[in-house]
């Protein structure tokens, strides 16, 4: 199974050479979602590849390379379409509801790719840990400004801030573990829950 | 580590023979939520465990037996928790309430099964899987009815049925794959999801 058929934004993999990097890369998240990143070889990444052991070396140093890469790719991306998201402004309640919304719809579209960004990143080198947990941190306090914001403007009442934005996460997350083509449309839920969203803080829908 | 110290329940074992049978079960355990199922082997289980290969054989005839043990153990107790607290009745956000605080507080305290019990559920062997299933959809069901409950009984005014019994599944069970004893605790955790949910179907707190 080719993985950009599972997941649906091949444009994510623009950015990487076309050729033996991006067939590389594809193979290794094929056996990271599929084995779980310690149980997958390199030697039969380059299988996948249609490549030899050696050959997979000239594009990536390690397996962890490979992880770290992938990781990147998938935290990168999500805060792009957030950062882009809110950028078109708006009252609160329009913000977070685009917000959910976009966190929700990324993690069904690309559930392969963010099953092992979430699920795999404690297999992560410290070194490279730290630089994708600075990823995650930046989509925390993005959210964190939104719920501020509606806070203080009176178009949100939150109960608990800590909890709402933990809860709010999760359900975008979560999303990655269970969604897959032939469940409810990827766009259908991300609406849905940006509309539970906007009860969760104690807002209307806009 | 010891996994009774990682989890907090530790009578969920109580009905695992003591001796050799809890000690490979829990050496699964520690070994599944480690590295994961497809890198564990027989052989670093039985090491875990201060056994020879052949002695786990003994206990569990494979490692897919051990896989399904832990499954069923937890679904079954998440499964029981429920029903419990569904047992002592109440209106219908009462019972709400109750039943999402005891889900999420399960997903917390036993976050090591939780997450064997989640993320390796596609490893099963697909009779084992079937068996499982149907835990898992009671969960559903009972979930369904009390939705159902309270949509009648005018208590809750739901946007989206399906969303909505997604949304307060995936809070409770991405806890485990985040939650860890230094984080907030359990029971706070467990309140503050409980009230959310109540904004999520459109209730107050009762």
């Amino acid at each position: 199974m080719n993985v950009p058929t599972k997941d649906e934004s091949p444009d994510l993999w623009e950015a990487v050479p076309p050729g033996g990097n991006r067939r590389v890369l594809l193979s290794a998240l094929e056996a990271f979602s599929g084995r779980g990143y310690k149980a997958s070889t390199t030697r039969e990444i380059a299988r996948r590849a249609g490549m030899s052991p050696a050959a997979v070396y000239v594009h990536y140093r390690s397996k962890a390379d490979l992880l770290y890469e992938l990781s990147r790719i998938g935290h990168a991306a999500v805060l792009d379409d957030l950062r882009a998201t809110l950028a078109d402004g708006g009252a609160s309640p329009e913000r977070l509801h685009r917000f959910i919304s976009t966190f929700v719809a990324w993690h069904a579209r690309n559930h392969t790719l963010a099953r092992v960004c979430q699920y795999e990143l404690h297999q992560l080198p410290p070194e490279r840990f730290v630089e994708i947990r600075k990823l995650r941190e930046e989509v925390d306090r993005l959210l964190d400004a939104e719920l501020e914001r509606g806070s203080e403007s009176g178009d949100f009442s939150i109960t608990e801030v800590r909890s709402t934005k933990l809860a709010l996460l999760s359900m975008g997350i979560d999303v990655a573990r269970w969604w897959h083509p032939r469940s409810v449309p990827s766009q259908e839920l991300a609406d849905n829950y940006a509309d539970l969203a906007l009860r969760m803080v104690g807002a209307t829908r806009p």
